[in-house]
């Protein structure tokens, strides 16, 4: 059964990237950091665990969700095959054609995260779609009830600045079950179900 | 060798309480909900990793520091004995005469956090000292180096407001290594070592 997970990097005190976020800095200051569990740290590679994770953020999804931000800074860093390797929605207020790098495809959607959702399952088929970002978007996702699935990686350290994943009112009272739980020195890799969300339900979005 | 841990529970989106907190409302509102993982949520008990976890609080341990606020809305709560069964250093602007609550006694500091380490190492002899918060109190002491050892327990849930755990600017480029990883339905728990800390350390307090 096809799943939505959402599936994002924060720090121990609650942040998605540094502050000062732009193309030239797309983790804001101090940011790359939470992504030593993806890239290692210059010293220490990413282990078995953090390449598992990594792995399974791809081996059975079918299409990405971004937000317009996250593709603005992410577009350079992911190169000419645009990383993904399958469809990926961006949701945005202007319209513009779709964007093909090598065998990714980012396709411009202006009707929210209901009309992106609608067309990532329209392509995911039987797999999976996966909701990658930035906070703004997860946020709006998880409170709706859409995510079955928030798959939480913690980079041991307190960034002190930044975006926080999870805004002052977002996603109030949204209860979770963790269903599994996988450590490495890098980062603390959390799989939580969504058990209960005050939001709408999926169908209804 | 005699440690310095901080122990405390937060949401996944980073609440120490719920919003309202008063000698009334402890946890503030729906803040209750964080420590299930010691009191059970009426349905499930905390099992056995939970009680693991709520013993190390202890079983070591020869003083434990507080915050007034926490002092305020927990006195009750903790009941004729006191709750801690050993002497507990409460951080405070105005003097007042030691309390005793059966085996505990909570003496009241007036000279800051450095003030409240250095009385509480001198009961603590070569046994550890658990800094409980609140949040102000633990992320000063995070921020000083004070801290060998963060130990933050995870419940579940998005609480949407309240307390933080991490203000904005707080304990800025702390680093840690996590040392432990144990989950229970209710809770997961973390154990991290304390890195590196951009402050003094804390032989200077």
């Amino acid at each position: 059964m096809s799943k939505v997970f959402a599936q994002i990097t924060m720090s121990l005190d609650g942040y998605a990237t540094g502050p000062n976020v732009s193309v030239d800095n797309p983790l804001g200051d101090g940011g790359e950091r939470l992504h030593y569990w993806l890239f290692g740290d210059g010293f220490k590679a990413p282990d078995a665990v953090d390449e598992q994770v990594a792995g399974e953020m791809f081996s059975n999804t079918g299409a990405f969700i971004v937000g317009k931000t996250m593709f603005d800074v992410g577009i350079g860093p992911w190169g000419d095959d645009g990383a993904f390797g399958m469809p990926c929605f961006v949701i945005t207020h202007h319209s513009q054609p779709t964007l093909i790098k090598g065998p990714t495809t980012f396709s411009f959607v202006t009707d929210g995260i209901g009309g992106a959702l609608r067309q990532a399952r329209a392509v995911a088929g039987d797999k999976d779609i996966c909701i990658l970002g930035g906070p703004n978007i997860l946020q709006q996702y998880l409170t709706t009830g859409a995510v079955d699935e928030l798959r939480l990686d913690v980079a041991p350290v307190l960034l002190g600045h930044g975006t926080r994943l999870f805004n002052s009112g977002s996603g109030t009272a949204v209860e979770f079950e963790r269903v599994r739980l996988l450590g490495s020195p890098l980062a603390t890799h959390m799989i939580f179900r969504v058990a209960s969300a005050r939001g709408q339900t999926v169908s209804s979005i």
